[in-house]
């Protein structure tokens, strides 16, 4: 079946920019389109297709990498690219946000500790959270590592390893990073206890109670928590579902509110599961760094891409050390290891200090094996499964929600990450289906958590970190039977 | 050889309270005072003694356990107790603290971070920090229970675990309360990354920026970099080198400075090694409780008492929850763990709080690891293990200070811990000795790091968390050189 998205996919090209990569692209989708290449089929090879257009290898590359990007053709590991076998109806996608236009303080954690902590029920599917499903990650071969390093460097193990932290990590994770486009020195990185501590840190190194921080809107809840438990105050800025936060308006709203530091997660955000193009980014930390204002880069996603290859950090374009780059291996290898890292570029004195009082060290064995799982290689091999599998994934979730979902529900089309944001009929409660899906012993995220002021009151965010099976099949349907009732006005 | 030492220990007996056990005490250590029992030698059995003196068995006990603080006996396990072997001719002590009596703005955080940095160099004898010789850990006995932990609960070790944190642990945690006299649940418990994590929460929990928190005086430089980095103040408070915080002053500053929180160390303090007798516990828990001042009690030392027991923790008499315990397993099993826990008392949903939005949770295998290690029953073993040796070191230090420092010199008598808090003569600059020793390839803790405003220019901190070696004997005897030169005016 081809779908009417991938008809707009062809669309969309055609508004790119002329390039002539782009062309190439075009034509291998039109190709798909009209039924010359179908689902499943292998498309030529680079080599082929270049000798057929008459283009260099590279601009084939590029085009490829478009297309799977935009979900049309996927890569197999030495084998080519294929017309990606599966298309789906996608639901039609939601707009720009358009949150209230000034600075405000965050009221939203105690909700969210209530639908936190009622989420965590072990008897309930997990449709809620972002966390993976425990076969998505390379148990067995971390605690090989963790055994062997542990019997190697029995007092290495043992020892507290004070900021920047433990140098072996530092030095595979500022290899890894040029996968990203960036450029870090082992020194350049502190270890963390996750994401989480490190953007903590970050804030604290860069704003004080009362300050305004830019985030996106709707914005990982985990973000808005920690800025209002450190007492400042956000300014939520419009963010598109494809492109991420509008720069025109960010930058409107950094004259008019005073905004110190942004907090974005520029690959694959949480919820939306946008991508922001690289151009853009470029163009956002030019902004940003003129005005001297710290970007505090999330990138807890940025791995897992559809495709296979992952987008580039904005910290790729940070030349004044302004972009802080914040990651860590609890969506990729272990949510229970806490291993993450900052890239703080010019703040990294306050953050090493602000390490060494807030928690002094971070463990050294999780950090230890971590660092051996990565250098002995099963990483990339990993990162490419988890991939293939989070892509279909996202495919059967945004189906299902196309299918048992009443009309007028939306849906964004994520490149990456493990959540759909979906937007209900405007008549439909998030938080009332929150406590009737949980009768029904399903989990779901609500809207009203995403932001300071508990807006989005009919969105709902799904999380499709799991592997397809009919019991989430029937969930999805339960849901929709639910908004179903809502939107039409029937309360149970 | 009975020193003064021991004649001043009998004469303090005398200005006891007239009770029973320690007129028992009275007459056992005039026996060794005589001579007529000899270092070394058994005491009479408690039964004998129970006889000889017509008294009850626990009252024998009490005597006991109360020479046995005071370091005039010790109890072997399985066998009595004994005259302790080496009696030391130990330095005068030093008298009061006496800082500002009002609130000031802590300034101390930076000094702190270069004496720090500077003493991390390898080849240094570290007679600066509080870390114990790693020969003191049972290493190889915890990375097998973390191996087989991780073996046997794949999922778990790599799951994430939120706040309150791991069960099991908590479970051991609460078991082993009971010995510090505190009745826990495991619900009362939240797991942190080290103690330097939950006194942060703690602070976060009940003060804000700006507000006065009343600290001992000298008080340990981690705790000053904290309320530091959160923008509090400090007041210290008046402290006796053998008993802790004067009370009366306490409740003076309480009104003038208006505390709103008190972090106190009160089992064997950094720097000052002081036991507050239990009494005063209570009455200082009672001063507090009634003001509704919470008192976070750091406990990280409590465990390495050098008697057989270990003394209480401020949390026993906590009636109505103000008292916010911290410990962690840093100074007895593992700095590498990072395992840390904090039982909040009236504060548990603020802190469960905080510690989510910080850190998210903590490791999981390093908690099961000990909480495995725990539950096997080694840790009590351990426990005797390495507070006979930290006895005999403290003795040792002492001992050399007492040889090698000039006349002038002053030093605290801990009774457990791992540091000895050293009074030079008032012309002897600490950062001078600093620097000197650092030439020397020898790292001290300067008195200026444990002050918000650098106080105790005269004062430096030893470590004798390592086994007694040539090297380290002579190490105090360079040092005691340099300071000599000091103290004669010559400047090298």
């Amino acid at each position: 079946m081809i779908s009417p998205d991938l008809a707009s996919h062809t669309a969309a090209l055609l508004d790119c920019e002329d390039t002539l990569y782009k062309q190439v692209a075009l034509r291998i989708s039109e190709l798909i389109e009209h039924g010359t290449l179908r689902p499943g089929e292998r498309v030529p090879s680079v080599r082929r297709c270049s000798e057929q257009q008459n283009v260099s290898i590279a601009t084939v590359m590029q085009a490829y990498r478009l297309l799977e990007n935009r979900g049309i053709i996927e890569g197999r590991p030495q084998s080519g690219y294929y017309v990606r076998a599966q298309r789906w109806l996608a639901p039609p996608e939601p707009g720009m946000s358009k949150p209230t236009p000034r600075a405000v303080e965050v009221q939203v954690s105690e909700l969210v500790m209530q639908i936190v902590k009622a989420s965590r029920d072990p008897s309930l599917l997990r449709l809620g959270a972002t966390l993976p499903s425990p076969e998505l990650f390379p148990i067995k071969e971390l605690h090989r590592a963790m055994s062997s390093v542990g019997r190697r460097h029995p007092l290495a193990a043992n020892s507290y390893d004070p900021p920047p932290g433990n140098l072996a990590l530092r030095t595979q994770v500022a290899r890894r990073a040029m996968e990203a486009g960036c450029t870090l020195a082992p020194d350049d990185i502190i270890t963390t206890i996750g994401v989480t501590e490190a953007l903590n840190l970050c804030l604290r190194a860069v704003a004080k109670p009362g300050d305004v921080i830019g985030i996106e809107s709707p914005a990982f809840f985990g973000v808005l928590q920690i800025i209002e438990s450190l007492g400042m105050r956000v300014c939520e800025i419009p963010t598109f579902p494809r492109e991420g936060v509008c720069l025109d308006e960010l930058a409107e709203r950094i004259k008019c509110c005073r905004i110190k530091a942004c907090v974005f997660t520029l690959n694959y955000s949480n919820p939306l599961g946008y991508c922001m193009p690289d151009a853009k980014k470029r163009q956002l930390v030019k902004v940003l760094s003129e005005r001297k204002i710290p970007l505090i880069e999330d990138d807890l996603y940025g791995n897992l891409s559809f495709g296979p290859v992952r987008p580039k950090a904005a910290k790729a374009y940070d030349e004044d050390g302004w972009v802080m780059l914040c990651d860590s291996f609890t969506k990729t290898l272990s949510p229970g290891y806490r291993v993450g890292w900052v890239a703080p570029g010019r703040f990294k004195a306050q953050i090493e200090f602000l390490k060494f009082v807030t928690t002094a060290a971070s463990p050294s064995l999780p950090q230890m094996a971590i660092a051996e799982f990565l250098q002995n290689g099963g990483f990339d091999h990993h990162l490419r499964r988890i991939r293939r599998l989070y892509s279909q994934q996202m495919q059967c979730m945004s189906a299902a929600v196309s299918r048992y979902f009443p009309p007028g529900t939306k849906a964004t089309r994520p490149e990456g990450g493990m959540c759909l944001w979906v937007e209900l009929p405007p008549q439909v409660n998030a938080l009332t289906v929150f406590h009737q899906a949980m009768a029904a012993k399903i989990s779901t995220a609500p809207g009203p958590i995403f932001s300071a002021k508990q807006k989005f009151a009919n969105f709902i965010r799904l999380n499709f970190g799991n592997p397809w099976t009919e019991r989430i099949e029937n969930a999805v349907r339960d849901l929709g039977r639910i908004v179903h009732r809502l939107a039409d006005g029937q309360q149970r």
